[in-house]
């Protein structure tokens, strides 16, 4: 599983000492090729983290050799110093690899950092945490890496594809400012497959659009977050282009989820599908302002199917509908039929922790889910204790 | 105060039985001239309430004798059976004020709603309050109408201004589901001041600009918002353009300020303040992503001066700005400067009630307010347990 379970990577995740917890807060993924193709998607927010800036250029050559990622401080806007530290990481990162024979540029390589925005990192425990990790490479060390990089995540994040001959591995990160345009979340994957690298931008993309940015826990979008796709060629397999969409498709949606499950304070995963919509847009525009509504998400951690609140979401988007039409479902019961009172409310069970709200145009063809959560006690707690 | 206050007004409020708790649920307020003038501002939410279906029609002709309230039901999403409801309702009105033998068209009668979406209105109990209502109305009668549309309010909001022999007067409901393009609130403004019809609505739609709609308290906008105003002229005054925009704009920031302070379940009162921004526009749409904020919403409730969220959610926006030159204060200590650390977060304290939050964007001369609470375990508890 985790990142190593393609062939031509190794990994390790230490402890630096960058979490006052003392657990596991540095990860290195090193792709051991022969070839070291890469593409990445960042966040959207105009205010990106230091690392967001360094790993964009790093990548631009679609080429990277390795992959550093800390917890425990997200080095965002910390100026101009605080992107001298990440531009630091990365010749440190070259240097310890460099001590184990393997010839990195800092250019190849990308970091990522997730925690606390505004303090600058404690750069001696970063140095010193990655010559650590360069002496702990292991090809299988997916699974300490991925350990590495939770914040307030409950559980560690990974996935693994295999198909005949070639592989995709995949860890992430994440348990809050999920939104759209990425959620705070840092994700690696690895394939032994072969590909170009504009291919792999293109397949990144695409499963991305379709995953993790439908993806809005809360709909506050990080200053950090990075989707890294590297490719080692190991297989020496090239596999049919739409084989390996999909195959990087079910990785993305598989950590995705688990991203969902793990949202800080949840108790509901709530699927909002909208269909019969004119376009995927307006599908995609309606979900997503349901999603954001936290009166809606409020009444899903009450156990009130509420499709009124549903209704008003719908009314603030610009998408194609007539009010008079939309049918909503919670779980399967239809409450509300042509924008009015439906089946009894009080045949819908919300116990369960998986929640189903079905919302039809009946305006169309176009079809689009966005995954959330439920807005609860604990969800303010670990948000006013916790500082990001 | 409250709506009475203007002369030529009688107002009352009744308990109808639609609210289980036996509380006030029924308000009249009805203009009895010489000049009938209004205007009405209306949700944006294109789901819109049965109510504001029928007010829009009512008002359009400039003129409205009489507004009738109810809590206790929302009428929204009910299809034309709702529809038809609130014809009857203004029908009735008319009736009931033809028997004090007041000459009324059931046409100038506006309806406005609020409390649990998607569920009819008992129409045997709003009927028999209206006959209630009607008998009980008086010139002294403005605080019995606004106590009796409260919802979730803890306590009723009137306001008041007095000019040289000229009067405006208001009432406001709303504590939940407060977002721009209005919040879930009814308010009904009075004036005797002269005005005709047209300027009647300039007036009023400038005024909402700058005030109902600045406040967000959650960003869910709501199904049955109505501003209305009525002018009967009994003063025999004209007042100045200006003067009357004042007053008219004080009542409505008064009011909306009360709606604010007692939002659901809030904490703090925030105040965030964007300035030196390229536009008004940018200066509204950087504060309103920032009010939107649930993550920043928690810290505050959390009395954490949390800035890296603040940026955060400005860098959602599309405005005009360099995210290295933004400076942001927490109750006047400059947390961040430049986008990155500024003075000593541990200085901020944010025991106090009201919180003020300032962005400066070194970027031009515009400015803006939005006003919003903090995120808390009882705004959840509040949503979780109260259906609307």
């Amino acid at each position: 599983m985790s990142v190593t379970r393609a062939a031509g990577f190794s990994a390790a995740g230490v402890t630096a000492g960058l979490k006052p917890s003392g657990k596991p807060d540095l990860a290195l993924v090193v792709n051991t090729g022969p070839d070291h193709v890469a593409a990445a998607v960042f966040t959207t927010n105009r205010v990106k983290a230091a690392p967001v800036l360094w790993s964009q250029q790093a990548v631009a050559d679609g080429r990277l050799q390795a992959v550093v990622l800390n917890s425990g401080g997200a080095n965002a806007c910390t100026g101009p110093a605080g992107f001298a530290d990440t531009h630091h990481t990365a010749e440190h990162v070259a240097d310890a690899l460099a001590g184990l024979g393997l010839e990195v540029g800092a250019g190849d390589v990308a970091v990522c950092s997730t925690g606390l925005i505004g303090t600058r990192l404690p750069m001696d425990l970063i140095t010193a945490g990655v010559t650590a990790a360069a002496g702990a490479l292991d090809e299988d060390g997916g699974a300490d890496a991925a350990r590495a990089i939770m914040t307030t995540d409950t559980v560690p994040k990974t996935a693994a594809y295999a198909d005949e001959g070639w592989s995709v591995g995949g860890m992430a990160k994440g348990a809050g400012m999920l939104a759209p345009g990425l959620a705070t979340m840092l994700v690696v994957l690895t394939t032994d497959a072969v590909l170009d690298a504009e291919a792999a931008g293109t397949y990144l993309r695409k499963s991305c659009s379709t995953t993790f940015e439908r993806v809005d826990s809360d709909g506050c979008m990080s200053t950090n977050d990075t989707v890294v796709l590297m490719s080692s060629g190991a297989s020496g397999v090239r596999p049919d282009a739409r084989d390996f969409q999909a195959a990087l498709d079910e990785t993305c949606h598989d950590l995705a989820l688990q991203l969902l499950r793990d949202a800080e304070g949840s108790a509901h995963d709530i699927a909002i599908t909208v269909e019969h919509a004119a376009t995927e847009a307006d599908a995609l525009e309606v979900a997503r302002a349901v999603a954001r509504s936290n009166l809606f998400k409020c009444a899903v951690f009450g156990g009130d199917p509420n499709w009124g609140r549903v209704l008003a979401a719908i009314g603030t988007t610009g998408a194609d509908f007539e009010p008079d039409r939309i049918d909503v479902a919670f779980n399967g019961v239809e409450v509300c039929r042509d924008g009015a009172i439906g089946e009894d409310r009080s045949q819908v069970d919300l116990s369960t922790r998986d929640v189903r709200v079905d919302v039809n145009l009946r305006n169309g063809r176009a079809k689009a889910t966005v995954w959330t959560n439920d807005l609860t006690y604990d969800y303010v707690k670990e948000n006013a204790e916790y500082s990001t």
